[in-house]
């Protein structure tokens, strides 16, 4: 199962909201039914809150090895995004989350699942 | 004729909604003047209801076998885009659904078609 | 003269409006100035009335032979543009119609003219 | 200096607004300081009045000859882009328009200025 | 240390508030725990106020000799992006302003900060 | 099965040899196991003998219908490849002949297939 | 360990000899001392025998299932590359066989290993 | 046809012999069958005699003008390259010269075209 | 001084001679007259001996620490690569072994620097 | 007139021949017919003489000035090519030397020259 023990969390580094975006291209994951390998580029976006509320980011080493604990794991692709999203929210308590997941093509069709949490930052909007 | 009866659905993973695109890039039809082949690009977009609600996800090799029956099938660009919407809302009722087909040159015209079911949701406008 | 009886048209084959694009990028006319030809990329965006209000889509091969006409002709790269768009309004009375025409450079400088009827749909801002 | 009285005009073909633009790619001009050459793209775009209000368009050599004044000019890149402006917004008195300088790297670092007269068109924004 | 008392600035050459853009693409810090180097691109973008209120610009030169500062500094991503706003925020005292460091990939992850003052102006949004 | 009768010819404009490249971007057939379609790219590249010693050229058209016709075969990459060559040189006799195809993804490996007749022209090696 | 008994094997369909290349894009392996994961592309050119002296080709689906088996196995680069054409000499005893990995990168260093058995095709040199 | 006479030469500057390159890229003419138009680029590539030996180059406007007299021409894709290549050859009779053209696709097939006059120079072979 | 010391090396894992190929992309030494940073992407390549010849590959951690040792060293871009050169032919002893340096640019110019130390392997030429 | 007593020069670092590759992007001369400004990217490359033998490098900003001085002057693209060779060849008198200039547009017809003194060393033949 994806490993959510191993995120670890530092204070953010402002009290202005800001936005941080981790693209890791390097994600793997099983097909739940036929056993094959998913490959996939992940990419967070998120806004913590300010510091003197005590808004958290999240550690970058941490979140590989979370990514990692997928790498045999069987789960539908629009399952994937649902899951890092909710298990992200619990640990760093944003203002805004989003995950994109971007998979290379089966069969010639590829995918893309977008999930938000809360509402993108005005400054983010049409990006 | 394109075949509705090989769609295969299952249930939204989540109460939230959020955006799942499928991007097709090997998809053929036929002129229906000339008969001469066309090749395009399909795109898929929409946003399932929540799953309290119902919501339904397309499954993936049912909507390739779907595309592929129109391979030997003579219909207009504008025609074959709004089919596909049509069918697909039929079979996973959604929030909002967006077909886009981007076709193959012909006479050195490229073309676009883009057909919306339902409001475009506000964190993907300008996208 | 640019010879707009080339043009055909046909039945919208829907109820709801959608967005048409077509993007012919072998353009030519001439300098009205100097006779020296000029090349571009001419793209047609435009949303048809719904099919039960008379909506009517522009025949492709028509507009392509429409364009050829513009082949031994003098015109601005700003009459060029104005000229389309007008004689596209005239035989399909579209809810929205945009010409970007995206000449090749001369003497360093190239040029993009932009001219809409109608307001852009909200589906289409920012893009 | 950068000599003005090259520009010439002529009227608008259209009654309607629409959006012209023009992107120099081969602009060249003297850092004031080091005497150094400094590179750069420099476009510009504008919307002019209609025609039954004297709307007016630069013609395109003219506009290359202005570009080539400034080749042995020397003057910062924030300058540069403001005096372009306001010598445009003398000549054709547009509805909008907008400079921007793309400046090839200094040191590691490339800059872009955009200085803009009156509002942005509402079909151009976010463009 | 970062040395902000390198920065050197000038008055804004307009009345009218416009926007510049700086993009750094050789930027070099250190990893605070492990030494490691990390190489980003970092963009500053701002609009000074007009020249009658005392806006001002900050001096290319003097901003390449600040980004050097960092070279053998150990710093988070988010705090760096942080530190360089406040920074110049001090100096230039602008209308708006904003940093943006795309850094490049650890681990299979690369990362992108994004921190304003100010709020982004009309003619920006959605860039 | 492919229909080799659909080819036309006609004589090469020149005494001396030259090279000839038709790249075909929408190539489609089946697999003959699984009756899934598949899609690519064909290239042909020849050498005619020169016109006094009855060189002959590939008329075009009827170059598009032959490849049309593989559309509803099933049949593998290798053998598709070996065919097209095979019929080629039965038609045209020429000095050199290279059949290229480049097929999209199939699990995440995408294939490309070389067969030649004759050597390849002094003028072409390394390209 | 790599798992070569999945591999099967069939006739070249030709008694010429031809260059066939399959590009697997979703290769991932594991690093022998850290245990994370490597990401690679995983190139395999190759010569078959003709059909008449007993020349044959990998068969495809094979071909991935042995690429999956090295999922959780830890190899260097060089090994990984030398094994991967070892055992497909063996089953398929070729002309000319070349393998070439094209590895993600690893604290800033991306790198690429390439393998050959016996002698490039004159075809092929300097691609 | 084709207007051989406007072109313009003058002496090659050095008694080396070295490569010319003319790279036009807005080149038309017509199907000889069709009527309809085609574009493509024209790449000429030359090697003169040395000054001392009567070197000749082709000036570059007279070239220009020379590939207008094509525009309302019929002529094959194989024919328009045999052409441009002997009236280059007749008046700057060149140690090498290659034409080199590169056609737009037509129902889905575009094609390049590449004749040469004397032997490639040896420091372009492979180029 | 750049460090040598921090090399390690392991044995090659093959008999036949094979190209190993490490592109550092984060590469960064200072300017030895001005101070300034200097940055650049390093490419090694090589060919060790056979195993039974005692063939050794360089680690790729230890390599990734050299190049750290540059980074405030000063050196011309020219000296630099040959440096690199001298220390990895000390460790390896390579059959075949080339360094290319890839330098941002500086005024307006960017260099590349290329040194090897034995012949290119056949395989390898025109590459 | 192109200034060659800007030139400095200074030892080559290495005993070993190695290719040294200067490309500057922001080269401008004058037509000398029509007085409009050409804009143009020159790549140098050379082999400088072994150290022991007196090879000499070309020292950067040395090459920069001397590029300047073209800025005002009236010259074809053949001539600037050969005039820029031979006035290196006489400061560093090289193994090999190369220029090539690319040159932007003027009518639709981009442009490069090559001209080389001595043979491509053996390693960068069909580079």
């Amino acid at each position: 199962m994806p490993d959510a023990t191993v995120f670890e969390v530092f204070p953010t580094p402002s009290d202005s909201p800001f936005v941080i975006e981790h693209i890791a291209e390097e994600f793997t994951s099983m097909c739940p039914i036929t056993g094959h390998p998913d490959f996939g580029v992940v990419t967070l976006r998120y806004e913590p809150h300010a510091a003197k509320d005590g808004g958290k980011c999240i550690e970058l080493k941490s979140l590989k090895l979370y990514y990692h604990s997928f790498r045999n794991e069987g789960a539908f692709f629009e399952a994937v995004t649902n899951i890092i999203r909710d298990d992200l929210v619990k640990v760093i308590n944003p203002n805004w989350l989003q995950i994109e997941t971007n998979w290379k093509g089966r069969g010639g069709i590829r995918s893309v699942v977008r999930v938000d949490f809360g509402d993108v930052p005005k400054h983010f909007l049409g990006r």
